[in-house]
C-alpha cells in the first residue's frame, strides 16, 4: 500500500492524528535511566536514549499510530548513538507504528540519493540494506527540484514518502519563509512546488506521498495553505511544549478529519520531572490526553 | 585563531585556495581496494571509502590545505560508516588540514545545537567530545535565524565557522533560489542575513566566519555577491566535474586573492578508472594541477 494510504488507515485505526516525536534530551530523561547508564559518556548517553525510547515506545503504541525519531540527538551520541537509532527504528516498525525520521536532509543528484538511500533501502550483495530505515523523513527545499526529486523517487520505490519542510514552528521561521515572492510569501511558493511532486500520485484517501512541514505556532498560515492544497499531507510540530492547542492545529484538517498529523514531542515523553518514579503512568497519562484530544478533529468535530 | 583568518594562513601556505571533496562512490573506488573490503557489505563498503580516503588526504596533502568530507556517502553505510567517518576527520586534522563537514544540517533551537556539538564539541563527564569532529560544516538556512544561530554559537566557541547555502551548483537551484524577493533574488536575501551574521567576527584577514556556498556554475551571481559581500568567504562547489573552470570561479575572489575557497570532489579523487593500477599517481597529478590552476587567481592574477 502506497505511504498516504497507510498513514490515513493507520490514523483512523488508532482513532488520533497523532504522532509522538523522539526527541532524548538527557537533563529530561528519567534519574534511574540516567544513573543505571552513568557516567554521562557519548556510550552511556546512547544507552538510555535507546532503552528510554524503548520503553516510550511501548508506552504510547496503544494510543499512537505514527512516531518521528529526532536525528540529531542521536547524531550527538556518535556512532553508538547511531545504532541506537537504527535499532530503535527496527522496534518501531516491529510494533506496527509507521515511522517518521527527522532528519532534515537536503543535497543534490547521487548525494541526495545517498542519503536517501540511507533512509529507503538499497540492495547491497543481493540484500536489502537501509542505515535508518523508515517510512518517511524530512526534506528541507532550499536546493530545489533535483535535490527533491532523489528523495522523491526513492520514497517511492519503498512505499514511503516525505515530508517538505514549507512553515516551521520556530519564532525565526518568517525571516526567509514569509520573504515576498511575486505576491505570495516565500513559503506558499515551496507548497506549489510540494503539490506539484504530488501530481499522480495522489492515494485512495485524497493525499499524495509528498507532505509538507506546517507548524502548529502559524494556525493562520495553516488554513490557507489547507485551503490552496487540499491532496497533501501536513505534518504539524509545535503541538503542546511548543505553544500550539487543539485550536491552533484544527486549521491544518481537511473538513473529512483526515489531512494533517500532529507532532508532540516533550508534551508526551515527558511530562513529568525527570526524579518522577511514576514515569510510566505520566506518560501514558500524556499521550492519552493527547490522542483523546486530537481524536475530535479526525472525526471532523 | 579564529577560523576566517585560520582558513587564509592555509590558504596561503599552501598556494592555492583549494579544497578536496571527500565523496566516495563505490563505483569509482579503486578495484584493488574494492577487492580487498569485499562482499560490498556496509561494513565491506565503509572500511573501502576509509582506506582510500585516508590514501587521498595523504596524497594531497603536500598541495591542499582543506578537505570536505561528504556526510551523505558515510551515513549510506550505517553505524559503520559513521565510525570511518569520525576517524577520518581525525586523521586529516592530525595532517594538519582543515575539515568542513558537508552535511547541511538545519534545526531549529536545541535540536540544532545537537546537530553543532555533534561537529564542534561538547563537554561530556568533564571531557570534550564532538561525534564527527571538524572546524566547519555546512547549514541550511531555510528555516531562519533561530536555526543558524546555535549553529554560529557553538562554532564560535570552538573557532570554528559554517558555511550556509546561499546559491548551490546543481541546475536545478534556481527553482527557489531565483524567486523575486521584493526586486532582490531569495539567495540574495539570504546572503545579506549572511553578512549581518558576520557582523561584529570579521577576521585580520577582512573575511568572517559565516561563510556562504556560492556554485561556480552561476558566475554572473558570484560575481554579483562578491561585490556586495566582501567581507564573507564563498566556498564555491562545482569545480572540474560539474563543469566550471577557472575562469567560472574568478569572480568569486577579490582582488587581493582571497575570499573564496574552490571545492573539486570527482576531479581530484577520480581522475582515473577504477582499474587503473597507477591511480595513486593520478590523484596527486590531479591534485597539483587543480592547485597550480587556482594558485594563480590567489596571487590576483
Amino acid at each position: 500500500m502506497n505511504f498516504s494510504d497507510r498513514l490515513a488507515e493507520t490514523i483512523r485505526k488508532k482513532g488520533a492524528p497523532l504522532c509522538v516525536g523522539l526527541d532524548p534530551r538527557w537533563e529530561n530523561i528519567p534519574l534511574a535511566i540516567r544513573k543505571k547508564h552513568g557516567p554521562r559518556t557519548p556510550e552511556g548517553e546512547a544507552a538510555a536514549y535507546g532503552e528510554f525510547c524503548q520503553e516510550a515506545l511501548e508506552l504510547v503504541v496503544p494510543f499512537v499510530g505514527v512516531v518521528k525519531p529526532q536525528s540529531a540527538f542521536f547524531e550527538n551520541c556518535g556512532p553508538e548513538g547511531m545504532k541506537v537509532l537504527q535499532s530503535l527504528l527496527g522496534h518501531a516498525r516491529a510494533l506496527g507504528l509507521i515511522t517518521i525520521l527527522d532528519n532534515k536532509r537536503n543535497d543534490i543528484a547521487s548525494t541526495g540519493q545517498a542519503y536517501a538511500e540511507a533512509v529507503f533501502g538499497r540492495e547491497l550483495d543481493g540484500k536489502k540494506y537501509a542505515a535508518w530505515p523508515a517510512d518517511a523523513m524530512t526534506i528541507n527545499p532550499y536546493l530545489g527540484a533535483d535535490a527533491v526529486e532523489p528523495f522523491l523517487d526513492s520514497a517511492r520505490k519503498a512505499d514511503g514518502g516525505i515530508f517538505l519542510l514549507v512553515r516551521t514552528s520556530n519564532p525565526g521561521a518568517r525571516l526567509f519563509q514569509d520573504l515576498d515572492c511575486s505576491g505570495k510569501p516565500l513559503y506558499f511558493r515551496v507548497a506549489e512546488a510540494v503539490a506539484k511532486w504530488n501530481e499522480g500520485h495522489i492515494g485512495a484517501c485524497g493525499l499524495g506521498d509528498a507532505g509538507m512541514v506546517v507548524g502548529a505556532t502559524y494556525p493562520s498560515e495553516a488554513a490557507e495553505l489547507r485551503q490552496a492544497f487540499p491532496h497533501v499531507w501536513f505534518l504539524v510540530p509545535g503541538f503542546g511544549a511548543q505553544g500550539g492547542g487543539v485550536e491552533e492545529v484544527r486549521p491544518a484538517f481537511r473538513a473529512d478529519g483526515l489531512g494533517a498529523i500532529v507532532n508532540s514531542s516533550r508534551g508526551i515523553l515527558f511530562p513529568t520531572k525527570p526524579e518522577d518514579v511514576n514515569w510510566k503512568q505520566a506518560v501514558v497519562e500524556a499521550a492519552r490526553s493527547a490522542a483523546s484530544q486530537l481524536g475530535s478533529l479526525l472525526k471532523g468535530q
